[in-house]
């Protein structure tokens, strides 16, 4: 199932556009609190069928509670920025005010950093509570996938040495613009994940690149931690950010994140 | 004003007894959420009153989403460890899931730590929403202060040099018993923090001798995300920690932290 938001209600993507379902949940985050998957939208009703406006999509999940995160996650980063492969993913949890909307605008915080970059991301969205998980169980407890921007100020980061400081401005944490249910997704190891800045390519890899798998990340969150349904896990940043190029971004500059399967990810800079 | 949350519903603490309040929030956390704090609680007509229980108190935010702590903010507990004084605030996020109850058993993770410890803290609870503010604003943004146990796994902490990791095993961030308002409390900077492990004292301390007293700390909190009404921010602990003393918590030790104004928070470890 491919689910998006919009002002009409939740719907299903269909053939590039969207039926409006007749739903008693407000959103996909609730929906996915309470049933642990998008399953049930798959039988409701249809009660009109909109034209799929990307720039009007909405939030996909609005009230996320954790957002957690691992830096250093692909091996062509690791070549690129001369760092060595990670013996224990580097986990973080990002404050869940930095939540960030489609097509939403991200200022940056003046005066903060002068080293504003993209990370595009797959993130994954608990629909079942994982605690002490062996990899093997992980990828059963995902409801959805969909695309993120996991924006970091580096200089704050060189700075404070914490991922929370540098990933949790307001915005920072994009997600959307739709959720693809794991039931469409053949193979968490192959799944395409795409940056553009201003409509050039900047990071193109599949999962396959991981250095952690996405099962095995989230075992090894669940370790220290226990997910919850609603939870959201974003699985790390392949090669071609700003850091690689030396070139951050400023103002106007506008950012979208392709994930497969899910609707692009777009987000304008500003001041 | 000093709120508890029952069986019978939220309730005014009062000459030893709760009266339990006729009120619309089904729990002090949703009421700060939506109204900022818990004033509106002072006009609410008393329903009934019931003894005071303080084994029977139910938590009094069931579900914070941001759990902000500090590490390192007492001046004696710097003394104590050896290490300089901070320069900037070491923040970090515990997982929402680390929640823990008043009276209710932590269980230590199994193989995962031999180095369990208690660390007894003021936790502030935000009203109001604070993003890059000023110290002199940040106090007046608190709805209400409570205790905690901000219980960390310090093997983990030094194998992994991430906070977030040694603090988000469940029930590690332990809040309660009750709430004292922003209104009953004088001055930021002398309130009280005490813990007890099996009766004998080992931290006892005072807000006054914080690095970054709590409006100094909630105002960097800000400089670096969005605090906002619900938020919950541990502002650190004095010295006389297991890590201090050589001697961790195992199962069948109970802990007590008590914050001045605030019932004390008892948890007992468990295998």
């Amino acid at each position: 199932m491919h689910v998006v938001m919009t002002a009409a209600g939740l719907g299903r993507v269909e053939d590039g556009a969207v039926a409006v379902l007749d739903t008693p949940y407000p959103d996909a985050g609730t929906l996915i609190e309470q049933t642990g998957s998008l399953e049930s939208l798959a039988a409701a009703r249809v009660v009109r069928r909109v034209p799929l406006t990307e720039d009007e999509v909405l939030p996909p999940l609005p009230r996320p509670r954790a957002l957690w995160g691992v830096g250093l996650n692909y091996r062509c980063k690791a070549e690129t920025t001369g760092r060595p492969l990670p013996d224990e993913p580097i986990l973080y949890l990002a404050a869940p005010s930095s939540l960030g909307a489609p097509g939403s605008p991200v200022r940056v915080p003046s005066g903060r950093t002068a080293e504003l970059d993209y990370e595009a991301e797959i993130a994954v969205v608990l629909g079942r509570p994982l605690y002490r998980a062996a990899a093997s169980e992980a990828w059963d407890a995902v409801a959805a996938v969909t695309a993120a921007n996991d924006l970091t100020a580096r200089d704050v980061m060189r700075a404070t040495a914490a991922p929370v400081l540098a990933k949790s401005f307001p915005g920072f944490t994009a997600l959307g613009a739709s959720l693809l249910g794991r039931d469409e997704i053949a193979d968490s190891a192959a799944i395409g994940v795409r940056a553009w800045v201003n409509g050039e390519p900047r990071q193109d890899a599949t999962s396959a690149a991981m250095i952690f798998p996405i099962p095995e990340l989230l075992s090894r969150v669940s370790w220290y931690a226990a997910l919850r349904p609603g939870d959201v896990v974003l699985t790390g940043t392949p090669a071609g950010t700003g850091q690689d190029l030396g070139a951050f971004l400023t103002p106007g500059d506008t950012v979208r994140v392709e994930v497969d399967g899910v609707l692009p990810l777009t987000n304008r800079i500003s001041a």
